[in-house]
């Protein structure tokens, strides 16, 4: 991606900044690493949460790259319509030094991410400035515009999803008896790396048996066996965009239970890809799969939302549950996973990603691995 | 380890929180991961930065774990000294419910982890409690338990030095022109894998030539070239507890530029572990090293500190660098990694894992991959 993507998406951002909070803001500092990278390119990930790689300080007449000396070359390289600052002390003191003719007054910052003591350090220092500046909530302004899919980001999210569907499609056919989850897992991640991908998205879930029962399994040494469900919920970076796919595999076949049980996540799944279509109410589309469900008898079981979005990071918005009504709109990116978990026994999760058109939802994820137990 | 050793951490906890900011707390809320897993022994990682597995609520008579129905049954299985409250809304409008009969005044919260937003709505709920409740920064009180180790932790630290020692062992002896920096860190993750490593406790730096003058490289499709520094900066993480260990690696004899450099490293790494004792100043260990450095000409080529604990966090306390002085006490286990970096040439890094006990310091990482260049 050029220079100019980011020059407009900064910009895309300056002109929504009056309309945050109350008072409105005349600039956006960004330190959230998916943030950074939609507005400027820069791709380094924090190495621990509270040591930060970098942040943006985005205004009407500047785009500033604040990082320090580690840093100072990929900036340069990655954020093209960036200055790039290096800092010299540490962010805090150095606050009147970069900001020098920035002529602040009120900064919006990511009130889920900035820790309370950096937010009162950093506020004291710009109250301190002349003029003095002050710190207002940007209220998730950022992740809101990147909701809003453009076309490269689409394809770059249909090339991750292309990648994960081909290595399911390879592991499922090499699942057997015997193997553990942590082996497939494993595998899994052989896999991404030998396709080039910058890395999973997520820690895979392997989960097997009575372990499929658990929603956010990690991968056990359990080994797999024959007739009962096998969930492989897995997803890969690739160019900073994240993939997310789940498919429900038995080795031989199940039992009654567990084929009724698959019926029913997958119509509740087909169910809710005939009725997106844009602006639908996410809350409408969730029961519709949790109707579904609850009309077989399985309504206790079903305990997690419908989807979510995805897009530089693994879960981000839209999401889609009974609460908290959005309207869909074209260009949204997100998951349709509905899942029955029965405690002690097994559970089953579908899951797709799509991309919202006007015409309705395309699926991103193509693997066909799924059963026909009718 | 059992119940005990965590009731034993929660009530010197509670002893000390009197003394916190200037007010003093009655209790203390714990979000952030290795400050959770060492008071309650919860083990789950939080799996987004803004998806908690839960927190800790301690004071004089209560000690509970606050999670979502996703961790409950772990949380039951690994906190037996806690009681466990599973979340029926969430964390906020759940606070009522759970401080029932806590009788809290002044709780202890982690400002460097908790989010100013976080922050702003636990707080407006503890106001309206009955008593209402306040909340006040901890200052690091929970991180400063953890910079003296238990006789069990520096056992458990051990074991994961002796893993990632081995490990690099078998990578250096296999090191051979041609094969990518990619490759080595993928090897090395395969070995932290079968040798029953938790994971890695940070993603390895593999730095060849040039890429070796960058402290924090990330491992490229560069391929290994004989004569030239490679660096090798690795750990893993085993029961919880990290390692972390540097060696840097020559297929073949280096020019005498590099011989010089890495004695020179060598020199002032083996200076300081004689300087180290109990109750020496963090910034005079430094310097030593800093000294014979700069003594060889080479001052102005290293740029980071010398050393920082390691424990359930990979970067803990103590730090070792030129600010900041601290008292080294026994129980301390901290890195000593003095390096010279050349820009757009190389870089030699060397890092041991020590234990300050009271006849000095132990070195944890048993690898004696170190070159004689005299």
């Amino acid at each position: 991606m050029d220079e100019s993507i980011y020059a407009k998406r900064a910009g895309a951002l300056v002109r929504l900044l009056p309309s945050s909070a109350e008072t409105g803001c005349d600039g956006a500092w960004i330190l959230k690493p998916e943030n950074r990278r939609y507005l400027s390119g820069f791709s380094a990930e924090d190495s621990q949460f509270t040591e930060s790689s970098g942040s943006l300080l985005i205004n009407g007449t500047n785009r500033l790259l604040i990082t320090d000396s580690r840093y100072t070359l990929a900036a340069e390289n990655e954020a093209a319509a960036f200055e790039v600052y290096t800092l010299k002390k540490n962010f805090v003191d150095d606050i009147p030094d970069f900001t020098k003719g920035f002529n602040l007054h009120n900064l919006g910052f990511e009130e889920d991410f900035v820790t309370w003591d950096l937010h009162r350090k950093t506020a004291e220092t710009l109250a301190r400035l002349s003029p003095p500046a002050a710190l207002t909530p940007l209220n998730g302004m950022v992740e809101n515009m990147r909701e809003i899919k453009e076309d490269r980001e689409v394809e770059a999210l249909e090339n991750a999803a292309d990648m994960i569907s081909d290595i399911l499609d390879e592991v499922i056919s090499a699942l057997k008896p015997g193997v553990t989850e942590k082996d497939v897992a494993w595998q899994i991640k052989g896999l991404a790396k030998e396709a080039g991908a910058e890395g999973l998205s997520f820690p895979s879930i392997v989960a097997s048996g009575p372990n499929s029962a658990l929603p956010h399994a990690v991968p056990s040494n359990r080994k797999i066996r024959s007739r009962e469900p096998i969930i492989l919920d897995a997803g890969v970076r690739l160019n900073g965009y994240c993939s997310d796919i789940t498919r429900t595999v038995f080795v031989g076949e199940p039992d009654d239970t567990f084929k009724t049980i698959y019926r029913t996540v997958r119509q509740a799944q087909l169910a809710v890809l005939e009725k997106i279509h844009p602006s639908v109410q996410s809350t409408r589309v969730d029961a519709v799969a949790r109707d579904i469900i609850a009309d077989a008898g399985f309504g206790a079981y079903f305990g997690h939302g419908l989807g979510h979005g995805v897009g530089l990071a693994t879960h981000e918005g839209p999401r889609l549950g009974p609460r908290n009504a959005v309207l869909l709109q074209p260009g949204n990116v997100f998951t349709v996973e509905p899942g029955i978990y029965i405690p002690g026994k097994g559970g089953v999760r579908l899951e797709e990603m799509v991309v919202l058109e006007a015409e309705g939802p395309r699926i991103l994820t193509k693997n066909d691995h799924f059963y026909d137990f009718s």
